[in-house]
Parts: C-alpha cells; structure tokens; sequence
C-alpha cells in the first residue's frame, strides 16, 4: 500500500522539482506550468522513471552532493514541504536542509523558532538552523517582514553553498497574490503571482504552486506533524488575512469553487504573457530612438498601445523614475502626449523625471 | 449655476461619444481609456470648445441628421444615459432616438417596455420602439437574454439607419465582467470586459464604461427621473447578482474602495495587451509553417510561450475546433508536443480535430 494521497502529491510536486534541480535544469516550463491533473503527473512518472542522469539512492547523500534548503515558518504549508523534502531528497542524491527565521515579531518567537529547528532535524534534515532578523518598516509590516525573511535566507543558502531554497506557497497563497495584484489595477505584470521560480540563480523554488493548502495540511495531519499557526494569518488587521478569510470565500461563493485555481492559471497566462510583451518593447525601444537615441513620436505612435506604453516605462525608469512609485497613470499621461497631442507642457513623474514633446521628439530626462 | 455635478458628469461622457460619432471617428483610444479624473475631460472641452467639425446646435437636429439610439431597460443606468443623450444630440447636429426589449421573461414586461418607451418619448427622444424578443435556451440564462437583446437591437440600428447604439454599462458592470472572466482562468482576453466600442462597424458605444453606477443613479434622482429596478438585478440564482451584492462588496472591505476602478482599470490594460499578443501570433504563424503550411515543431519551440500558445490555438481554430470550446487545457497539451515532447500520441481537441507530432511537424487537421 503506498503512502496516503496527500503525500503522495506533496512527495509528487517536491520530485518534479529536486529532479530539475538534481539533473540541473531550470524549471521546465510547460509543465510545471498548469498541472492540476493527471497530465503532469503521467509525464513525471515517466520522467522519473525513465532513463535519467539523476540516479535514484536509498542511503543519505553524500555530504559533497548538492543540497536543498527548505525555508519553514512551522506552519502546515512549509512543515509537509519539509517533510516531503525529507523524504525525497536523498532518492534523488541530495542532501536536505532547513531554515527557520524567527521575525521578532511575537514574544516568545525565539523560543518558537528553535522549535521548529527541532522538529525539522528530528525529520531528518541536516543542516537545520534558526535566523533571527530585525523587521523594519519600509513599505508597511508584511513587506518589511518579506524583505527581512529574503535577506535571511540569501544569507543561509550563501552561508551552506546550498543549490535550491523550496519555499511552501500553495496555490491558495497565489490566489490571494493575484488578487492583491489585482486591486493595485495596475496590469498583467502585478497579476502573475509568484513565479515557481525566482530569485538569483533561479535559487527559490515553490513546488507547491499547483497544490492546494488543504492537500498540505491534510499531509501534515495524515503523518502526525504538528503544526503551528501564525496568529497573523488571521488577523483581519492584515489585508491578505482578510482576503483569505473573506474576499476570497465571498468570491468563491458567489463565482463558484473553482475561483483559487482559475486564479492561479490567470497568473501563470499572465506572466507569460507580460513576459513576451516586455520582450517586444525591448526590442521595439532601440527602434523607435533617433540617431541621437532620443524617441521619435511618429515611430511611437506606430506601435501597439500595449508595447508603446512599456516603452515609455522602460524610457522613464532608464531617466531616473523609481519603477515602484510609477503608475499606470503616469504613463497615460506620457502617453497622451503621443496619441492625444494638444500643444500640453512638461510632465512632472516621480525621481523628478520629466517627460516633454519636443517637435516630433519624446524627451524624458531627470530634471 | 450649471447642472448638479452627476448630471454634468453624465453628460460630459456621452458629448465625448456623440463627439466622435459626429466627427466619424472611431473612440479615441488613449483618451477614453483611463479617464477617471480631470485629464479626460479638460482634453474634451478643449476639443468641444475648439475648432471642430461638429458644430453645436441649439434646435432639434434635422430629419437627415445621424441618429443615435440608446437601448434603454429603465433601468437607472440606461435612464440616466437616455436623458444626457437627449440633451447633447441636439447641441452636436445628432438626432437621438431608443429601443428597449421586452424579453418577456416576467408577467406584465409587455406593459412595463410600453412604460418605458413612453418614458423615452417623453425625454423627447425620436424614433423610439419596444421590442419583444423570445428568449432561447443556448448558454444559460444569462447569455440566451443577452444574445435575444443584441439580435434585438442589430435589427432596430439596421431598420432605423442609426450610425450608433449606447449602451448603459458602468464602471461597476465592468468590474463584475472583469471577475467572471477572472473565475474563468483563460488568460487576458478573458480580463478584458466590455469594449468602449464593439460590434459590426463599432456601432455599440459605452459612454459610461468610466462612470461609476452611484453617479447614474444620482443623476436621475436630481432629475426626478423614476427608474425600474429589474428583480433580476438582486436574484441571487444569478451568478452576476450574487457577485454584485456579496462577492464585489467583500472584496472591497478586504481589498479597499479602489477595487472597482482597479478591476476596470486592468480591464482595459488587458484589452490593449491582448490585442497585442493576438497581433504577434498573427504575424508569427506565417512564419512557423513549411512550403506546404505545417506547422514546425522547431520554429514554434523559439516562439515565447505566450505567442507560441497563441498560434496553436489559432490553428486549432482554422483546423475546425470550436473556439468556444477550446480551453486553456487543451492549448496546454498541444503546447507539450512542441516543448515536452516524450513521444505522446495524437491529441483530439474539440471539433473532431486532432493534433499530432509528426517528425519535425505538427499536423493539426480534423478527423
């Protein structure tokens, strides 16, 4: 009897990864892309399987073989990819480690933080650490929380010359990414999500992107891990708190239960597609300069709404506009000196960058 | 003192559309995109004011005058877009006529379109007709209505000669369009709601596309307008009406107040997007087929996915496929022929189309 079928499928969804990561390829992309059935799973059986340089082992990993980080809070989500890493690390002649990073947030998160540390060795991890960071406050309390975790974690994956850091974002998680993009309103860009994979290197991993948190807890449960919950996930103070325990169920009521996984598809569609977009307009920007390499309006108005706008981003970040305080309504404004001319002045953006016609010429420069 | 700023409002949205259509323009793209503040409409009253070829008017238009007809449900969108049409046609040379359709799903509709167009007459609106329709079954309820009304309202544009029919839809229905597309999960096109202008020759216009439905509705209670509420409107048997009472509503306690304007915002950022992509793999396909006009397998491969999926749906399409039936999983299994190509068989797609690798080729033909 094999094992019950949510390990199976978080053993599943970590295999397909470490194999990329054993036989050193990037994520394939399509099908990692969309596999919520069986096609995914039939093509990696086979894979795996299948004649392959990864070899599979039944021994620990030699201590020179590659090693994998898993980043665990001690929340179900992280706590069945570290149990899952365990497993199949060493099938696949990898070694498994893992790191906890205690925020500071909450008394007594130390002492939590070393709990988790325990039960990641007692999964049989090897190295396993706990990281204390001091969060700030640049751009609000769960940014600053993310940008303390990241730095943490590029600081162990350096520190362990390790391959791969596997975070455990589900597709639930995403789901709320996509909507939290989606109320900023400010394109496809901001409704791909989180990639399954980021980071320098390709370095972070989310192999549960296609898996449901359910399927994650269930796993957790069905092999007795204990699991903590972090009081912040259901703090309504928190905007993604109150999306998942609110937005996204009124959603799912009233458009059916299949929302979180039409949203996670929309930000997997989206990100190709802003990715091929944001490829044209670099190729379309060197066309559309003057020998001077300043941009011609009648080349600009000439291209596709979509590419002419990304151009104009690109050209205002390039004079000096910080990409995170420029809008899309920013780039209207740019834009209608293009498509909408009517003898209109010079127009402030942020990084005091100023875009003006000049003539037929676009001229953004910072001021 | 000018009129209450919601009427104002209203009618500054409809001179922008009546403008072009007395110009013969199409909707200027740019302009009419993103006007949720002060830009839009400096830049019309600088075009209204300024030199242009519509000339303001103070009689009724002439018998020859382009007509202009507003489908009208009496409903307070579509009442209050009937009233701004009967002011601003006169002032631009346009004669203003309405339509409304009995679609005869409720005792007593008869009666009520009668109402209607008495109401419309009334506004001083000429010609103005009640239509009934009989409703099919095709698509579910919705969509048969939808389809019965369109029929409905191609055949009063043709037999009265309208040069164009506004349609009443807000800010707010865009919002709601853009989250069923969204509960669908078939990429940006699916984001992009309703069109500013759409149908044969562009002739349906959405004057209040940017407007939001409180403004509409301000606007016929200072003009002591009454209004039907349609009892369709609050059913919740209605995925539109569950959305629009509890699924938008929790979203924007979770999210913030911005989330409609966001979600409109992102309709029209995906719209220009998709058309883009649809214009890329336009060009792209030529360029991925043989002497004979198959498709090869190499060349698709060095396409970016989002433009490669794009070209295999397409031919899908002109191989026969259903494009309504063709989903994001089955681009997605043809996709794995060109970029995880294991040996699979013959993929049947819907249609009786069938697609297989065949060497170097795809053949996608029906079976």
């Amino acid at each position: 009897m094999g094992p019950h079928p949510a390990v199976a499928a978080i053993r599943l969804a970590v295999r397909r990864v470490l194999h990329d990561i054993a036989t050193g390829q990037a994520a394939e992309h399509g099908s990692t892309a969309h596999g919520s059935g069986g096609h995914g799973a039939v093509a990696v059986a086979h894979r795996t399987g299948g004649p392959s340089t990864a070899q599979r082992h039944r021994g620990p990993a030699p201590a020179t073989a590659p090693l994998v980080l898993v980043a665990c809070s001690g929340g179900a989500d992280s706590m069945a990819l570290a149990s899952a890493l365990a497993f199949e690390a060493p099938r696949l002649g990898l070694r498994a480690g893992g790191v906890t990073v205690d925020h500071g947030l909450q008394p007594g998160s130390a002492l939590r933080a070393d709990e988790v540390a325990l039960r990641l060795r007692e999964l049989g991890l090897a190295p396993v650490e706990s990281v204390a960071v001091t969060v700030g406050r640049d751009g609000g309390p769960e940014a600053a929380a993310r940008d303390a975790r990241y730095a943490a974690l590029d600081a162990a994956a350096e520190r362990h010359g390790a391959a791969a850091v596997l975070l455990g974002h589900t597709r639930d998680d995403q789901a709320e990414t996509v909507l939290l993009g989606l109320a900023r309103g400010s394109g496809i860009r901001s409704l791909s999500g989180m990639a399954a994979v980021s980071g320098a290197d390709g370095r972070y991993r989310r192999p549960f992107l296609q898996l449901d948190r359910q399927t994650a807890r269930k796993a957790c449960l069905v092999q007795s891990l204990s699991v903590w919950d972090d009081p912040h996930n259901t703090d309504p103070a928190y905007t993604r708190s109150r999306l998942r325990h609110e937005g996204l169920p009124a959603l799912e009521k009233a458009l059916g239960k299949g929302v979180v996984e039409a949203l996670a598809r929309t930000a997997q569609l989206s990100r190709d597609d802003a990715d091929a977009l944001d490829a044209w307009a670099g190729q379309a920007e060197s066309s559309v300069r003057d020998a001077e390499g300043v941009l011609e309006c009648a080349k600009l108005y000439a291209l596709p709404p979509a590419v002419r706008r990304r151009v104009l981003r690109r050209a205002a970040i390039e004079a000096g506009a910080p990409a995170g305080s420029l809008f899309a309504r920013h780039i209207e404004e740019m834009d209608r000196l293009i498509t909408g001319w009517r003898g209109q002045g010079a127009i402030n953006l942020p990084g005091k960058v100023v875009a003006q016609r000049q003539g037929g010429r676009l001229v953004i420069r910072q001021g």
